[in-house]
């Protein structure tokens, strides 16, 4: 095991109705927010009505900030910064999925620092300050509501920043409130989790039994409720299923000891980047080419995969290889794209694809012509 | 699933060599402390003056606290609160294991409380303040570095406290420390951690998949490096197996949206009140006792229990019971005691016990005569 320090301050509020408590745990922070959202399906549902409800009750006055669109981009977020500074806002209230909530990490973020935002994510800067934000989660998926990261496009790049200091302060996590979610992005959200436990379980490095452990049964448990779920969207349990293990997924728990991958979200990166495409789809695409192309650095890793998440008895390549085959059936299973050309993407960009996303890796270091062959696989 | 809220602010600094970041950790919350520890084994070891080194480098200034004797007293609280008080100390670094921080957040509750701590105990007043607490590990076993709770003994009474406000603000774990360990507070504390979640595995609450395989994950850890660290006591990666699995086994994430039981710590807190026995000895004769009185309540779940925790294949009351006894071999095999009489502990005082234990439980609700019988059971 590998020294660590892990530490998530997040307070996760889950449950029925949760939402009507926005007002109550937003007052501890600030009676004049910006409440920032997507493109309005909170509005059909009823939620956009509920948040303004408790809000109301509590005093807080906010300004909205609409408009996150999937794969989130830089524009928004320097508006967002812009309203923040003019009018004295000091709380973010994200209500949404993984973009809704990276934006408002990416203003926070901004807030207080005197040059562009994006000089975070091309020159590493480390973020020391931020402002504190809040969630009710509508998507279960990217495991943003209390992850260290946020993901953010600009002109066809699409980047990433991690800092504690990103973490929302508390995150609302309200099971009932995803029985609306259509099944593509039910399952998109589904292979995005799956995608963040691949990540941190193929590691060289060695004795990490428990999170080996953990790890395995949070794989097991979305493996179970995902085929529940696609045939009932709406049962409480296997929602709420789904949505804590997408929590437990992301908030770094799964990792910690542990030398961690991150390629097959790096070459996913490029896909959403040029094509816009659903990460989750992407990454249902990506991540069995990954394995097929790295499983022989590590069989037993892989046989283990297979004996563990998918209970697939045997040991040596053809074990390995069954893993493998039954990770890709599964997202077929729930409907998810197989090859790139479903995308619809060929390989017109892949040099340049292969180009941005490499060097990456630490399971296997993967280089360029690693890549682009990667992307070939998954055509 | 029950609805929940889940939050756990402990940063947890975890590896070798970590105790030397003692000073720098805890200069970010006070630059005069209270050095509270036990009767002396970490002067014999050299950790005392390692931490007096780094509190040094960081110009932190301390008063000691020393004598903290397991089951920790209530006298040597109310003198901490004393020393606290008079000498305007506004942080409590706990070196030691369970008793010691216990110790150490007691005294931290009642810093700003104007009454008796004890109120605390006996009146269930809520705890609104607390000075800030840091932590070294030495011992794996009650999780206190990261739980919310507290227990105390005061004239053969043991009670407890829970609050967010008793969280550590960090806890220092590096698994070398724990090399000298003596067995018997080795097997002792994975008999503690195995009870925090036995306490919380068997539940009534319905539809909890994801918690259950990581209680089943945890368990199955602790037995595997159990079985390890007592053959290899100088092993790094056995003893860091250990000393995470009783963190996370006690900081409340494998409880959440369970009602939890917790009878067997009641039941066995009368032990180590009235005899002052090592709490995690108690355990071991208790728990496997409390199964055997309660697995009629809900044969599904001892039969999932042996079937994922002990590999055991089969289904039915017979397979409940080779789960359970299952459990008291593992007990039995690390050289824990198997009965009261081995604990000295005769049956002349069992009325009051249970009289003082119950009622209790949630799994099933115990009364007087419900103890009594468990009490007898595990004679």
């Amino acid at each position: 095991m590998e020294n660590f320090t892990y530490q998530c301050q997040t307070k996760i509020i889950f449950g029925k109705k949760t939402e009507d408590k926005v007002g109550e745990e937003t007052e501890k922070f600030s009676n004049k927010i910006l409440l920032h959202y997507g493109t309005g399906s909170i509005k059909k549902t009823g939620l956009y009505d509920r948040i303004v409800k408790s809000l109301n009750n509590h005093n807080i006055k906010f300004i909205e900030l609409s408009g996150v669109v999937p794969n989130p981009r830089l524009d928004l977020v320097n508006k967002g910064i812009k309203i923040c500074r003019e009018n004295n806002i000091n709380f973010i209230l994200a209500i949404g999925g993984g973009s809704v909530i990276d934006s408002a990490k990416t203003i926070a973020a901004g807030y207080y620092y005197q040059g562009d935002v994006w000089d975070f994510f091309t020159k590493r800067i480390s973020i020391t300050k931020t402002l504190p934000i809040g969630v009710v989660l509508t998507i279960p998926a990217a495991g943003s509501e209390s992850s260290p990261n946020a993901v953010i496009t600009k002109n066809e790049q699409k980047l990433a920043i991690t800092s504690d200091q990103l973490r929302p302060q508390f995150a609302i996590l309200n099971p009932e409130l995803t029985f609306s979610l259509p099944l593509n992005q039910t399952v998109a959200g589904i292979a995005d989790m799956f995608a963040h436990i691949v990540e941190r379980y193929f590691t060289n490095t060695k004795n990490t039994d428990l999170t080996d452990k953990l790890c395995e049964a949070t794989f097991r448990s979305i493996i179970k409720n995902a085929r529940l779920v696609i045939k009932n969207p709406d049962n409480y349990d296997c929602r709420g299923e789904i949505m804590l293990a997408g929590n437990i997924a992301h908030n770094g728990i799964l990792g910690v000891g542990r030398n961690e991958d991150w390629a097959s979200h790096r070459i996913e990166h490029q896909l959403s980047a040029i094509y816009d495409v659903t990460h989750g789809e992407g990454l249902a695409v990506i991540v069995p080419a990954w394995m097929k192309y790295v499983y022989k650095h590590d069989i037993n890793r892989f046989v283990q995969y297979a004996n563990k998440v998918w209970g697939i008895k045997g040991n040596g390549e053809k074990t390995a290889l069954k893993g493998i085959a039954a990770t890709k059936e599964f997202f077929k299973e729930l409907g998810l794209p197989k090859t790139l050309k479903e995308l619809n993407i060929d390989d017109t960009k892949f040099n340049i694809m292969a180009k941005k996303s490499s060097p990456t890796g630490n399971f296997v270091k993967l280089n360029e012509k690693d890549v682009l062959e990667i992307y070939r696989m998954a055509l």
